[in-house]
């Protein structure tokens, strides 16, 4: 694997769930399920974040961490963070959540240097940071489980192995 | 049947879907199917609006009015008319709702006029302006259809006979 | 409404859930609902069935009778009146249900004299006896509650009225 | 690993969706997954076999092994193999499904063997034959998804180190 798979760094603005902001490298060492949603996606409601709490209750959190990525790219008046605390409180969604950082009104940042095409996202990050799945649309919990599992599998290879650059890849993409 | 059970008159701010103001009066002749709900309520989003949506694509528009009456009681910030306008869009919601009148950070004026308990809540209101049901929580699909055929099937009667006083009930109560 | 609308009589060979067998006429005065289905159907099984037992629990015995009519039509070497038995026991299902006469390796007798064309097919028969709703395939539980509502509304007439020759019928079209 | 955690050979009468009776030695060097069902058994045909479908759509033959196994231990009238095949050819069953020996009016041979308190339940077998994973009732797609891919990424070790003696097991126990 090369430098240019290191999935890129998140732009965020604000995190729920978590008592400081959460950055991709935090994480190293453990799978990453990322759900890239919108608050007011139907889609998002109804399967991306109930599927994303049952992988947060599925597999031990020293294996995967979930997290949520709030990529509003629409309606950007209506889902503030304000609206989104609501939200999160009201689902009762309880894994960390980072608000991607807006870019004007077009797509956000992380939304933009990952080139994600619509909500629901999910993306898996394995134990060294690499970028190895990104799925718009339905996933089937089967094939997510098995995805997750082959990464969890996998012997992480020492750190110095992938370098530190992963966040200029983001630079360059965006 | 006596005064005292005539619906009391709604207390809106604003509507979307619909070209004007609608007063509950303005459907007299017809059965009237309001879910009052909040964007952010789990249960309204899985259960009671897509109940609503079904009831408006079940009836006859001549025979039932669907409505939707925004009661937010909690999360005041996060719940505004500009998010809603959102939600309704991205949830495809083609039916009336109106927005509740806020009174302060607590419950709504028409929410307290009907002593409504939370969201969802059903209101069966007969074609003579009378309210019928008033169901908190979840109403199976095949109760709701035929409570609604019995209220169709009824023969309206003269509208003097049920007064003009209906709005009335809602100052007393509020 | 013209004797030509009366139900055809049922020819059945067994019943379960039944202290005796059962024959339309001895319903009348209640609406019918008859749910015709074959315990290997899959849309029997996971619709049909379930909505009958919904209907039996949702209206009041006096109102409504609801029907299970087993019209086997293929593999009836494999929905034997022993299979079914265990599948009823099985599934829970407590309404009456008939076995259809077979006809050799044909559609069963009362399958063809109401002309169903597959299963699941419901049956709507109002208080005097007359078929007044034939649908094969799904039928959405608001629109079934409102119809089954509806005849409930229907005030019975005198049974002098439609005459005795209901099982004629079934005959000339048989 | 020990011999004793061999998977017992099965011990069937017949077989459906296949050219030829399935022992287990013939599926060495793959992940088998057993669902053990019987045909009138509703969280069977609720969960049990659509999961089992889905595990055949979502794997690659060559990496996983899907089984049925009738494992009929009550109502043996009902369920014989000639509604057997009418039920998997109405539910368009096509992986392999084999019927466990009866054994009188009780548990039938496999199922005994393997120690199982009802149905449906699902079992995994290693690439080596192994039993692994042995759950009566419901297994989230997640997390069965997740059993089998760990399965799929183990190397399978040379035949030789679990020796031939895998069905002796199941005669000790039966």
């Amino acid at each position: 694997m090369t430098q240019a798979e290191a999935a890129p760094a998140w732009r965020t603005t604000r995190w729920f769930n978590a008592p400081a902001p959460l950055a991709l490298a935090d994480l190293r060492g453990r799978v990453v399920v990322v759900c890239a949603f919108q608050m007011l996606c139907p889609g998002c409601v109804s399967q991306g974040l109930p599927q994303a709490q049952r992988v947060a209750q599925t597999f031990r959190p020293e294996d995967v961490a979930v997290i949520g990525l709030h990529t509003v790219f629409e309606h950007h008046a209506a889902m503030t963070p304000t609206s989104l605390e609501a939200f999160l409180h009201e689902y009762r969604i309880t894994f960390p959540v980072g608000v991607d950082e807006p870019d004007g009104d077009g797509l956000p940042k992380t939304m933009r240097a990952y080139d994600m095409q619509g909500t629901p996202t999910t993306l898996l990050i394995d134990r060294e940071g690499r970028l190895r799945r990104h799925a718009f649309g339905h996933l089937s919990d089967l094939q997510l489980g098995a995805e997750i599992m082959a990464l969890i599998g996998e012997r992480p290879q020492p750190l110095t192995s992938i370098g530190a650059g992963a966040g200029s890849v983001c630079i360059s993409k965006g």
